[in-house]
């Protein structure tokens, strides 16, 4: 049961917070303790998966501990890095060879640029024996607080015992969720049953995609350190190497009005990146373009 | 923390099974057991605590288990019975002395009658220090699977170590669920804002009222014993003493199409019994009787 207190987990690094949040208040991990490198903190228990420049955003899996779960976001949050069918391939046999469930979020697939870049995890063969997919409508189409989205437990998932996951999956959701609300699934059909709907989440997406064109160019033209952009609304820029996150957040904020995400709070391994978000309309995305260009050059 | 696999429950038997299939998926049970006296199964480590017409719907608290947790439901899911105010002044009075925290669900409150019997646990003096109300929009609205409710946690509900159980929700509330979709809040507001609204959702309870006394007015003219349907859209009924929950329920539904559901599905408490309920139309409630009052005459 992936939601017992024995169960340990392991989690990109940096990361959406909420997989190691909900591990938290699961009781799956120990004591949080202050990482000394680079002042952010890790729990106890969680295998940290080091997701960097100077590894392609994809850890040295030889390097990491056997865990039950894998959670794994590609394109990643808050990175912006999608990873390559190779990256995917390996991650796939590292769970098989140690009978890991990989969690794999898929919430920003429809960002991903060209056909190099698995837009799902079960482009990769065998990822159907060790995967479990999720995604949102948030990212996808626009229904960020309409609270729909998806998992796919494929039946060839099963525990060491044989038995399908599915099994316990539908038991857990069906009693402790019993499903999305009703309105929230009728607007994610209109997205995906209607010509004009597969339209609009079309235009949704190619919107901020070009938001997060505007994001990039701006920072490569004042010569920063900068990732994502491509295969996601997310940019992940080292404005000042050497400055924690914190403080070049705080700076952005007093000084421009602008707001970032400082990037140790999705982790250690975030600590000097801030990310900047393409989910805002055009007019204020060059605004804010505008005011960082004006500050940082 | 609520959630936590050592936390002991208790639940009202015959109790709606959530609470009793949550507390299994978290862990916090031991193995099920069939119960000898009424063939209905228990799971080990729940407090059942009996309520039936022998006690007036209410346990005998002086032979309860104390637990962390207890979960009551009034007006009650099967029985239909609305606790008096005295009864939920002994559930309270229970728990202060015990420091449980009662987990009181107040999803059918808008169908009590008369003014007797407490709406909320808050009417009761001294509530707000033991008890956190959870309830609904479905039964209140009509809004089954537009998925909208609401939990009240007092700020005077504490630990042991005086610190606030708010807190931990509200921690627990942000980073598990982040609040329903913003179109059933919508929907909500619509329901409590407006002259409009308000009137809709009283037509909606007074026509299910109306369908419950039906129910009841049916199955007392055929000289059966049964109870709810005046405080809820629930009537209990003990068509065949002596006749087991399944074996009445699987004969209503092959000699006349009317659907019922087994008292024992409810936990052993329920044995004997077949819930009753009032969501439906004004006819096919009228053709229901009509086929029952066939069948049982």
């Amino acid at each position: 049961m992936m939601f017992g207190r024995d169960v340990t987990i392991a989690v990109q690094d940096p990361t959406f917070p909420g997989y190691v949040d909900n591990g938290v208040i699961m009781g799956q991990t120990g004591p949080a303790a202050v990482d000394e490198e680079s002042g952010g903190s890790r729990y106890a228990g969680i295998e940290y998966m080091r997701c960097a420049p100077e590894n392609a955003f994809f850890p040295d899996l030889s390097r990491v501990r056997r865990t039950d779960v894998i959670f794994f976001c590609s394109p990643n949050n808050p990175t912006g890095h999608a990873a390559s069918r190779d990256q995917l391939r390996q991650l796939v046999d590292f769970a098989r060879r140690n009978g890991s469930i990989v969690v794999f979020d898929s919430a920003y697939a429809s960002y991903v640029s060209g056909d190099d870049k698995p837009r799902s995890i079960y482009e990769v063969p065998g990822a159907r024996e060790v995967a479990i997919e999720i995604s949102s409508f948030s990212k996808f189409a626009g229904f960020t607080g309409v609270r729909l989205g998806w998992a796919v437990v494929p039946d060839e998932l099963l525990y060491a015992d044989g038995t399908r996951v599915a099994r316990d999956f539908d038991r857990v959701v069906t009693t402790c969720f019993n499903g999305a609300s009703s309105v929230a699934q009728a607007g994610g059909l209109a997205c995906l049953a209607t010509e004009e709907g597969r339209a609009a989440v079309a235009r949704v997406v190619a919107g901020y995609k070009e938001n997060a064109r505007v994001l990039v160019d701006t920072f490569q033209a004042l010569g920063k350190e900068v990732y994502g952009g491509d295969d996601s609304p997310y940019v992940w820029v080292r404005l000042f190497p050497g400055r924690r996150s914190w403080d070049v957040f705080a700076e952005i904020l007093e000084k421009t009005h602008v707001i970032t995400v400082p990037g140790s709070g999705f982790g250690p391994g975030g600590e000097g990146f801030v990310r900047v978000s393409a989910f805002n309309s055009r007019d204020r995305v060059v605004e804010a373009c505008a005011r960082l260009t004006s500050f940082l050059a």
